[in-house]
């Protein structure tokens, strides 16, 4: 009974701070899809405003009092494995108590300045990857890497400041487990997209086609309504970098990018941020307005997104379902010389190319590699924001056997670093893993899955997903989540099997 | 020197105000335009944080012994009337003073309290409007009328609770100074529109033809660009009521609402907002980010915006230069069989018709008048909002001979109600008794103003309100601006002239 009063403050402080997060999220949703040019100077003034004070209310000395009167000592301590009627209540403290952990430790100047910075930086950015031209976002960057390192060194970190960085989106994990990991994923990736481009017969000429885009929408608009996406508590925009965002308990955004000239960029990233939504809006209602309400880490945010892209959205018997609509219904005469095989062949082709988020997704990870490597390197100190441009191409070379032709279509090409977020790309990969670990899970609990594919049936999926993940917010951790779904800890291996034996199939490999 | 110290910090807490302002304007416009349908209740207790801590900012204790120290005892005795170099600084005084003097007497549960209740009576409205039903609005607007009848008693007025309504829209002006004013226009209106009526010939069926969409956009943005409104500022969307809103210094977005079967009532709509916009817009940046960086009142706000719309929308000379753009360009088969001054005599047809942002500019101002009775009446506990609908009517019959057939075409029209906005319709009908007022010294000043029309000159005819009216912001009210401009204080002759000459012309009335 004690220990009741506290924590009951410590929500309601905790649901203030997601009102106010929530308006800052409108402040820079509205940045990225609508806001007059113009309006940038004022707008990263108000979003600095409004993430001020929810430092302040994070960092009130009497959060502090209130977590320890609730029994709280150190997020690391607490496990909810049970499921005991106390466990959400201990999941909130640890969550809860997480991001006090790292706010005390960061000076509020910081908080304010890295706001003010990464909004202008985003428009920066925006402009400088039109215009071809990294000098123009140099300067921004460089700022947001100082004061990424200062913040990392503020918050302290087990084996080495990158570590500080990734546990804002990765809780918990750090730089020297992911490193082995991507040692093997590189290996095995790169020996896996050597053997299939030499033996596949996919040619994807079709999707440069002209594709008009009010065609492309309503397409994307239905997939996405058939994936369960509530439109009632969400909508469909565009931005330069598609993107997902909660504005809300019940108001989960989505943008996409349109190409004329590519029949599956926008519809791809408009499944990708589906799966990204279909977690937001799955949470039980109870964890609504607290910091159980959001998912639980980015990789397995990103196991939803890319499960949705990829495992589910280019697997084959979704397309026998899809592609007979795409054809007939929109685009007959673009389509006309295309059949279903080679439709799947060619959604499904491997290359090496220039842009991480039109990469299939065998050398998908080998971009995020690169990121990874180049990130530490920009945070030890090895690394020159003035060299990052020729460092990305000699990589690029190195990895991907391809050199950018443009900034733009090379170290630009992202917005996250321009968000400050450095740390955020490796969660990509892993939720590649944690993506692949799941599904041969489901597969198991569900076997006639291929067949309600074929049927257009995508309800069922999503409902698993809902019971074993989605409703559960951040209750669990992500290795704790993954261990109650699959029995394992997360590894590499599910996913080269995934890929091998789905490239097997499609071409003999 | 030592009244400068006090001043600096109450601009600094005044910028964060106007911060956090804009902040929830965002809020609300998102609300307006595109947040999905489920998210209005966390949208609601959103709105009422943001307004609370601006609230907390504006009432703190130091903010009141600022303001003494910097020599302020009470807004009601500072007169700008000089062009010294200390103005500003009593501007700035006397406006943001004002604010204050309303905001400590107001209790921080009402503020809260209300900012939640009319966000939800806007959804509510919304609904209600649809469904043509009064009943789902009822409780919203019962709520409203008491919220504002406490806030008023809170506030205090000089002679009655109406006062501090009012005065919220058109500082310092009083209910027994409106009322003369509004009998007068009501009998020489009703008047004017019986002889116009009587005489005229206008026919405008033309304009209730097919108009696309998309056509009628491109026209309207078109027109909004060459009024002088910056697209770099703002931007055009589209809301169920339209309306004008500013959300940053360098961010004034204007709203309409398109009907295909009505050529013209998006159009106007968007120059009403674009006048609003270009008064925002137009305010010198040394008072951005400060009380005095906003139109002074709201009736010089719809001075402006009415003056555009009507004196230079609906002007003759005006269509001289846009009817054969619109014909040739836009609708050639929808107008082939009008000529100009049909077209002219058609957009400028009185009518007694029953909707208020519809009405010719002969009839509008009887729409405010019956708005402000009930309003009286509403306050003073005379009417209740269960018989407003049957009072709504009985008035329209008096007034302008015409019955509603429905609630949604009459009682439930607006959505200020909704807004928590009572006292802010008489401004409407001040606003075309400025406008007139500051035309007639415009003309004076500006002989050619009729050819430089017909040449579509509009840059000239802002420039005129930048320089007298638009640059200064807040700094002169609005009586002080009348005086400066016109030599006179307000009064309703100059409006009555002006529709007496302009009708005379077009009909021989």
């Amino acid at each position: 009974m004690q220990a009741d009063k506290p924590l009951h403050k410590l929500r309601t402080i905790d649901r203030e701070i997601q009102l106010l997060t929530h308006t800052a999220t409108l402040l820079q949703w509205d940045q990225e899809t609508g806001m007059p040019p113009k309006a940038i100077m004022e707008r990263s003034e108000q979003i600095a405003l409004i993430e001020g004070l929810v430092h302040d209310r994070m960092t009130a000395p009497e959060v502090g009092d209130m977590l320890r009167e609730a029994g709280f000592s150190s997020s690391g301590g607490i496990q909810i494995d049970g499921d005991d009627d106390k466990q959400i209540d201990r999941g909130f403290l640890r969550a809860f108590g997480r991001v006090y952990e790292r706010a005390v430790k960061t000076p509020r100047r910081l908080v304010t300045e890295m706001a003010r910075t990464v909004s202008q930086a985003q428009a920066a950015w925006v402009e400088a990857r039109k215009r071809d031209d990294f000098s123009h976002f140099e300067p921004h960057l460089t700022r947001i890497i100082a004061l990424v390192s200062e913040k990392a060194e503020a918050i302290g970190y087990p084996e080495q400041p990158y570590d500080a960085l990734l546990d804002e989106f990765e809780p918990g994990m750090l730089t020297s487990q992911v490193k082995p990991v991507f040692e093997t994923l590189r290996l095995q990736l790169t020996k896996l997209v050597e053997k299939i481009v030499s033996l596949q017969t996919a040619d994807d000429a079709f999707r440069y086609r002209t594709y008009p885009e009010e065609l492309q929408k309503q397409f994307s608009l239905r997939v996405l309504r058939e994936m369960g996406y509530d439109f009632e508590r969400g909508r469909l925009d565009e931005s330069a970098h598609p993107f997902t965002t909660s504005l809300g308990r019940d108001d989960i955004r989505v943008t996409t990018h349109y190409q004329e000239e590519d029949l599956l960029s926008a519809l791809f990233s408009t499944i990708h941020e589906g799966g990204h939504a279909l977690y937001e809006m799955g949470i039980d209602p109870k964890y609504h307005d607290s910091s159980l309400g959001e998912g639980t880490s980015l990789g397995v945010h990103e196991s939803q997104s890319r499960t949705w892209e990829n495992l589910i959205g280019r697997h084959p018997r979704f397309w026998r379902y899809y592609f007979p609509i795409l054809k007939k219904e929109y685009f007959p005469d673009q389509l006309t010389d295309v059949d279903e095989l080679s439709f799947i062949r060619g959604i499904n082709k491997v290359e090496p190319s220039l842009i991480r988020i039109y990469a299939d997704e065998v050398t998908y990870s080998l971009h995020i590699i690169l990121r990874f490597e180049l990130e530490l390197a920009l945070i030890s100190g090895d690394l020159q924001v003035g060299d990052l441009p020729g460092v990305w191409n000699e990589m690029m070379q190195k990895l991907l056997k391809c050199t950018p032709p443009t900034n733009a279509k090379g170290v630009l090409q992202d917005v996250h670093w321009s968000m400050g977020a450095i740390g955020y790309f490796p969660t990509y990969a892993l939720g590649n893993l944690y993506g692949a670990q799941f599904l041969n899970t489901m597969r198991t609990q569900m076997p006639d899955m291929d067949d309600r594919l074929a049927r257009g049936e995508l309800g069922a999926i999503r409902e698993w997903q809902h019971e074993h993940i989605h409703r559960h917010g951040s209750l669990f951790t992500a290795p704790e989540l993954c261990r109650r779904i699959t029995g394992e800890e997360l590894k590499p291996d599910h996913f080269i099997t995934y890929l091998e034996e789905k490239f097997r199939v499609l071409y003999d490999v």
